[in-house]
């Protein structure tokens, strides 16, 4: 799958895990790109974090994505934080770029320092890969326990000719033996304006990215990149940017799906809707207490059609309301109404519904307007054999 | 063991769940008894919590608590609201009491009507048990999926003589298959003035029962009831009262902690003491946050001495603190401080330590002088096994 116009992909096996696999990537795009970026708002910023806001506050054009993994240089200090402009240095010398346009990633185990002379070795390696490597090549580069790797692209036309966005993304939820974790990048080459692509940016985030939830945990590398190089030379007009900012949401959704779908020893995708609340900060409340709730999580992994546990979620969210107003459907079959069960003949029914991949889970609390949407991954065995082995 | 003095048991076998064994208990005390309780903030309340709470405003002594497992009357409209009034009703006449004096618990599956036929053939067995069952068989009555019956005496010595606790509960978190789920009772034969009681009581419940969690899951029926009966006509003086309280407390901590070494497939119990905090609120956010980490509490589980994991989660708690101030000990070894970690070298003694039952992790916030603990369970495959399955 090529990149958009003007982008170019690296990647290099540095030997940063035990497996002899590719674990550099890197992306450079031809031109000065705007960069728009959302990071984790962990109090724990890993020093590639640290860094990557710096450069995003100074408002200035990038370069390049350097990511790693097998080394997440989280909770490193002073040593992890000079480590990490010692990797720009590196790049900046290679490719004869400013370290001030090239944005670190990392993931992998919280707590070493990068291993500094593995990255001073695979640098001609790097240099050598430039531009034949694709964005399955990229991604595999930073993938952790990632169980596929998960990339799209997407060609959207305009009156002047056609536009490309390429999405890639490793991790979803801070996933085993501790990594830090959830990475993504999406290139385009349209030409934007550079606050016009960042605030499309973060709404876009806000509606896909940050409604995902594998575990509830919140990493320390959490990082999304989005990068427009306008290589095209297409240029959009209001209704056009209209028409773009739906196609860089349907980007990101399907990329957010893909972290769900690939969460930690999931096998389903729970679409959690909650419609009729009062407000949508009730709304999302409701959402994320079902979507993080164990019980809930183990009842769809076990397909069982235990509505219970999902009326005692909302119950338990915060919200008030009259309980009595609230309706729950499951699989498209309404359970609880008026704060009772009903359809008590449609279990049998429920129980092959629910040996689906993706569960909807619909939530009417008959109290509002607002409403909210949330993917949620399941809990079973595989999480629990994934995330209790021991690091090593 | 004996109940205190002037408290008198029962049990029956009413047929509420497959196997054929003691699912209804009842408790009356000879004399009036003043009354504490505090019950689930879920807003789905099941109809024994909605009928305990009606006689508990009532401000007026009492005299029996009926508590049965395998239905839990909960999400059951009107008709499981008149369902626990008839219950009441045939323990009134079958006892000779005052409606309003007796207390319904009850515990099991969610959304099904009680069986009211097999509470009415099962009241002659109730009447013959009266005073032939002890603490281990009432408690017995209301276990559902609990391993052991959780239930303790106290003997307290005062100036006038000695005074008796038993304390008795089942369950932790909402226990599978969908069992809601929390019921404790406390008696004691002391004499107490009502509001003395019941603001000590709740006290001391703030500092036990709402400082441990399993799963994070409030159900629908938890409840908690404290009873003074004043049989052993011990009075006690300003001074004996603030050791009796502290003896409260030591037997709502004891029966807390039983509850999360019994939560469910829970192999370990975490003791989460956090430290050094600018409030309280702050302390308890992050001891909260920790003791619900998902990846926390699997690493817990599989003996791995993750403590990046638990940085992590004090890092996504929402605290504003300078993270370079926070320490964080696992089983009594520093391993993060100012920002890195340290004593590398102990992994190996750590991961000796985390095969041990009990797991004591300690963060010092370096940023204040409050404090809150928490006790919370691991999550292991035990706890997807039980949760998973079918509720048939």
């Amino acid at each position: 799958m090529n990149l958009p116009q003007g982008f170019k992909a690296a990647s290099a096996s540095a030997g940063f895990k035990a497996q002899n696999r590719a674990d550099l990537g890197l992306i450079i795009s031809d031109q000065p790109a705007e960069c728009a970026a959302m990071f984790t708002t962990n109090l724990f910023k890993a020093a590639p974090v640290l860094v990557c806001q710096e450069i995003v506050n100074m408002q200035k054009p990038v370069r390049a994505i350097i990511a790693n993994s097998g080394q997440a240089n989280a909770c490193t200090g002073e040593e992890g934080l000079a480590n990490c402009r010692a990797t720009q240095k590196l790049v900046a010398d290679l490719f004869d770029l400013e370290v001030s346009e090239i944005l670190p990633l990392s993931t992998g185990v919280i707590g070493a320092q990068l291993k500094m002379p593995l990255w001073q070795a695979a640098m001609p390696q790097l240099k050598d890969s430039l531009g034949k490597v694709d964005a399955e090549g990229f991604t595999r580069a930073f993938m952790t326990t990632d169980a596929f790797p998960k990339f799209l692209s997407s060609d959207f036309k305009t009156k002047q000719g056609t536009i490309r966005f390429t999405a890639m993304a490793k991790g979803a939820g801070m996933i085993c033996p501790n990594m830090a974790t959830m990475l993504a990048v999406v290139l385009c080459d349209a030409k934007v304006e550079r606050q016009t692509w960042q605030a499309m940016f973060k709404r876009c985030v806000d509606l896909s990215f940050n409604r995902v939830s594998v575990d509830g945990d919140t990493s320390t590398n959490d990082t999304i990149l989005g990068l427009v190089n306008a290589a095209s030379a297409i240029e959009l007009d209001a209704e056009e940017l209209v028409a773009f900012e739906a196609e860089l949401l349907q980007v990101l959704s399907k990329l957010a799906y893909m972290l769900v779908k690939d969460g930690e020893g999931a096998s389903k995708v729970l679409h959690i809707q909650v419609e009729g609340a009062p407000t949508e900060k009730d709304a999302e409340n409701v959402a994320r207490t079902v979507g993080h709730s164990q019980l809930v999580k183990t009842a769809m992994y076990g397909c069982d059609a235990n509505w219970g546990r999902i009326v005692a979620a909302i119950g338990r969210s915060g919200i008030t309301i009259n309980p009595e107003n609230v309706t729950l459907s499951l699989c498209g079959v309404v359970r609880f109404e008026k704060g009772q069960p009903v359809n008590d003949s449609a279990e049998e029914k429920l129980a092959m519904l629910l040996k689906e991949n993706d569960i909807d889970i619909l939530i009417n609390l008959g109290s509002g307007t607002a409403k909210y949407n949330f993917l949620a991954s399941d809990l079973g065995h595989e999480y629990v054999s994934l995330n209790a082995d021991y690091r090593s």
